[in-house]
């Protein structure tokens, strides 16, 4: 018995209103709609669905695969290994794969643009590319207009000044950075846009596998700026499209 | 001699090319405008001047409040002092002060709404609202509506799901907690807007003055939501201003 | 308009089953009853009410307390400040105060025996003793048996030995350490009852304000056990007594 | 000699008091009795024996299976390989194993009913349940009623809320998370039984193998919760058969 | 009934066998000797009595100390309060207390000396001068020969040197170090006798109150070593002392 | 347009000299001549192109080797692994890659002595030797006269002592050490130029992967000493050479 | 017996030769010369002695400064109270002391100097100048010609653009900041002389007093950089002034 | 030249004295005897010589063993691999290896016994007993009485008490433990003879590889304790036979 189906034995007096005040505290919320949030959500404000694949066997990764397919989703996969994604090709159509950034993407329609502005994703240090990529496609894949400026880390600071204008032009910033996390110190000093620092696992000794960029990031004296995860390019790229699809 | 003396001695000959090259080479930035985003950037934006008063002694204080208050600005303090409060009150008219949160306001002319939407703040439990109320004044001091919804710890969920229509019909929604800093996680699949999670130092033992929901925050399991440092009221309400003014 | 408002407008055709489902969804939960978990289940369990008074003013303090005698409850303060206690005894009658766990208790009403054992609280040294009647006192009031058990260290082992009949006679056992946080794991094998564990920030130097007692419990050699943070015998009472009441 | 054998000598004067005092400070625990809590505790409480498989060879498990199963014990085995357990069961009749909680399992007698209520096991996410499981099958094993209630993490709150009634009715509650472990603070504000969370490894970057889980759980803003080892799914099954057999 | 009555009524026919082996389970064990252990291990090898008096009122240390004396024991008090120290001064004779080291000894007897050898005591810098006299009146309390060897820190390897024949000459030497805490390891090149590290407090930044210098004497290049908790002299006095008296 | 032709677009005429002042702001730093800094740097100061080699595929490394040959420059490869060299060697003359301390090196032309003294590195134990070797042969490759002198650790004193005039006689000194990292300490008390520190991952346990010797070195008592990051023999290298030459 | 007259004795054959090598072992290094390293290192390279207040009573820094002062030295006091200050005030003439960086100075003969170029300190933010003036009065005191360059935070680059000339004028540059500690690693990039990083404990929360930006500093992805402890100015202040008086 | 040289061109006046006390400065200490003690200390007290082959190369350890066995030496070898060992006993004879604890022994002649008493090493679990035995064979090796006294973990208090007077004949203690590492405290409050406590990285989770067990001793509320690096079985052995030859 649903809410509706209730709602009309009540109508028709088949049970009185006590039974039904009763009945309504231990009807599941699904009943009352608050399930579709869950099961919807995603549908609702345009983005794919999203698979996180790490710690996920092939069959329980195909598995999911195929239930969105048939929903007639985009399917977004994030750290996805080569050998899943091969699998997947054999079994599907339309399935992309980039190696680097490990993310997987199945468009069985093709992306509407839900963004506003554009997305500039910067990375450090070309070691930082593949999580910067990872925030790429995420964002990409989301509905946005993204543009790429990799390679501007603070040690050679005027590689990142020579980029100033195509920064500012953008309405997110997402800067990814290993090492000792300066980037989005000095990028947030330069654009009045939400700035989100993405710090990675890239270094070695001290950098104590992203610690050292996280908490640099955390404690920037630029304003405007938050953080995410280490090595979390797919979380910095949600954001950014929640972001940017803000009418 | 500045840029536009610089050219017109070029103009006239009376320097040549070459010199005029180098001499460009060493201009201080400001002379070519770039100082302007320094100097000004605050104003441009709309946002009032922000004195982080930690650190600094009254006499210091008041000479930037002078310098500020010379220029008409609106003047936000943050962590300041109450006798710092106090001697500004007895020099200045327009001086606000609010003894929780320790934030400092002097309003010389009327705080413009920059604001595209409504700002939620939300803070787990009482011992929060110092760091909630801090992102407050400073969102409304920005140019926001602000709504607060207080005491929403997940411990009791059902308070939290009270709230729900008021956080669903934010723009930005800022989530302040201490101790395992949960609220973020569970607001961050409820809503589809930015969340900007504020850990506390509120806590003790192996809540390592707020470290725990720090690190509790930038694992979420929910997507759309970043991070600032702990205590960091300012930091989010400045955040969520810069989101907020988005067009 | 409650539910109960609601389904009497659906009976009387006051409003149709559409709008009945929509309204239904945005009730707040608490006419749904779900509140009452949130505004009763202290008074349901038998538990009185409790207020954390660090980090609350006397001001806050009092106005809790007065709003919780108007109920008619027993009033269970933890951590809170002699100063405060005086205060409220000035005000109230029935005020107890103990210095040494800061424990604060009003009996406004005997306090019913709930717990179906006894909950046997241990201490290693005389500096945990603070904590320990923490603990000791939440569980009294909240209705237990609770033999008190102190100055069991490991280190004189025989000491927590001539007492294993009276350890070994408890439903739930609280053993309470500093230092090596050693005594949970002897605790642990010698009683076939659980063991709640719980590190105090007694030490120095390396004890890192309890950090090594806790991980210290936390890798317990023996079953059986679990852990609360550092310096939490309110937590420990509480779950003892959670246990305890178990039928 | 053992106690009785000395008593018998002082009867008929073979040795004086004297003498018979001496010999009993010396004589081992285990000949007045105390070694029987050792070696058989495990058996009077009916719990099967459990063997700790990481870090033991094979040939070192099955030398241990072996003397358990001359007993006619049910043998439990923790974190055990697969190699292993497929070598046992070449030897032994009855062993199950289940790979993904790596727990096998040999049932020589039906297993007795020694818990007074159903125990809940909550995982937060899917990849949480190798941890959940191996606290089922332990539970199940030490004889409970026991209930699993998978992928229920916060960031969906309305699928723990829709879970409700099946957990009220549980007489303990374990809760299983990872990432930052937020499941047992909002379901120990649901429920008024004793909470065992556990912290898994599930995550990555700031999640730190786990250890944010585990401070969150330790810092949880909820009562009657407490915390075992990251991991460590037997630990809580074992705390929870413990609490579940109190009579 | 104790031990020897026990048995004189087995002697006696009083009570059987049965229930003589029953009840021996139960005696404490105190009665079968083995609190002689606790209560006067202390007085058997000659070490005076030890109170630790932080965390201690003073009330309780009095107490202590007048239990003690009645029995006519030395008494020997770390980290005590001045204020404690003048209030038992008034109390009693004899009370002796180094402001620095924050000791406090009772000579009610002549300490007879224990030590087989003499202990030499090093501090690498004046500021780990508390610390190394907690140790030197520990040691010379517990009947020691103590050398005390200061201001030879690794930086100025001279000083250390020009001291090798005083230091060759002990038997047992502690090595007091804070900052870098490197002194243990060049006097563990230096000597064939056991080295107790001490680590202090000393320092500033990233000497972490002790933790680089109690780290660093744990990674010791040297052979012989072995390391104490941060700024505790007394328990490595106590370990000289026990390591001197060996036969 | 570049700056050369914008101010000649202004000698003319062409353009007036507000536009050229707009236009100024917006031109390239690069076109400023800042990125001949970025470009040129490294051959202005006479040190070779170095490349990173971690993290870099073998495809990536050829191609910067490349670009870098066809600049006629030297090459030095840092943290290159065995397979990459052999592949190099294969496509380049004049390859020399040393396997301890995974560095390679491509001479196309002589190295040219810019060091005005001598550069010192010690190596506490045969383990550091990978670390020491790579500072070694960076520094001899920025052209140093380099002098090594290992297995000098502080727990052999003397060792050290015996090399005192040839570190006496350097310019700069270089200690790296693992374990507890006393070198620099000592050698910075024994000389008076700068001490390079550098912490190696060499040690186990409570080394904690290099972390321990890197406080300690943080910590020296020593002046005169300055640390890089663990196991950054590159570093200390470079910085060896950047001090050597400087006139 | 020195070694002169040691070796005069063999000379007039009072003492046999293997007398004399028996004897020579023993000797204190000092009587060979070596302990003038000691006493006299200061003195021969022309820096002032130097007294590390903190932790030293008044009366010890009286007695040290009343012998240095009898050897006609110039006397730099870091760390110093400004108690201490103002009694040293009273008892001799030439004392200086500022407050901010609590450096004690008093010059009896002028600071002869002995710098080969200039030093510049660099400071991030206004909250670092107490660190940075430190490192300035103590490389001032050192005989060095030093530019302050303070307020130069990355946030706001240009500001430290405008600086560029100055900066690269310097042979050793001193770059002082907490916080995220991104400074050196942009100054880094801009210069081709020593860089010296000092990590200040400005910040709040996750910069856990300095650590952050110490760990960033050790990360920095410029070549060049070396980093002292945190809040260590004086460290750099003396490491700058050792490098910058190499010849 | 060595000193005796010198003295000898002294007293013919073949050099003056002035010359001959510079030349003294300069002679190396060996030449003056202090470097014996670096070359043949391990042969004067008896000990074997000792290679640590963690890090080193097949050839490496073949070398040393080569250059020791020339000097008759026994040899003691710790961490070594098995392979390692296989090679060496391909080359030399009486080869031991015991593959459990990777000590590798090499016996020319027999092992003096050099300890006055027995030297007890405890180990709290089976998962110990790798690095209690390598400080079994360390014990042995450096000719000492050792007694193993293995699976005596806390947990199961009786199995320790049962040794109780195996472990009071000792005149050392090794306490050997992985987990929460209680041993030492309960075995310190035991015993009257000096305790070496070795934490192993036996656990889990929160063990973080041998972590807790460190800190757990280092606060043991238990005098006459000292402790070690993790999982230093040698180092303990070592110690335990420094002290145990203490005559």
């Amino acid at each position: 018995m649903d809410v509706r189906q209730l709602l009309e034995a009540v109508k028709t007096d088949e049970i009185d209103i006590d039974t039904a005040v009763n009945k309504l505290k231990d009807l599941p919320y699904e009943d009352l709609g608050y399930a579709n949030i869950d099961h919807h959500r995603e549908l609702r404000n345009g983005f794919p669905e999203v698979i996180y694949c790490e710690g996920k066997t092939d069959e329980h990764i195909i598995g999911i695969v195929d239930v969105l397919l048939k929903k007639q989703s985009n399917v977004l996969g994030t750290r996805c290994r080569k050998e899943t994604a091969e699998k997947l090709k054999e079994i599907y159509d339309n399935v992309e794969y980039d190696e680097l950034s490990r993310v997987l993407m199945i468009k069985n329609h093709e992306i509407k643009n839900r963004g506003k502005g554009t997305i500039a994703i910067l990375a450090a240090g070309t070691s930082d590319i593949s999580v910067a990529d990872e925030a790429y496609y995420t964002a990409k894949f989301l509905g946005n207009n993204v543009e790429r400026i990799y390679d501007v880390g603070v040690a050679g600071i005027h590689r990142l000044l020579n980029k100033r204008h195509l920064i500012e032009q953008a309405r997110v910033v997402v800067a990814v950075a290993g090492m000792e996390g300066a980037l989005p110190s000095v990028v947030g000093g330069m654009v009045d846009v939400p700035v989100i620092a993405v710090p990675t696992s890239v270094g070695y000794g001290a950098s104590f596998n992203g610690l050292t960029a996280l908490l640099a990031m955390l404690n920037s004296c630029a304003s405007g700026i938050s953080v995410v995860n280490i090595d979390n390019g797919f979380g910095a790229g949600y954001l950014a499209a929640t972001i940017n699809k803000l009418k």
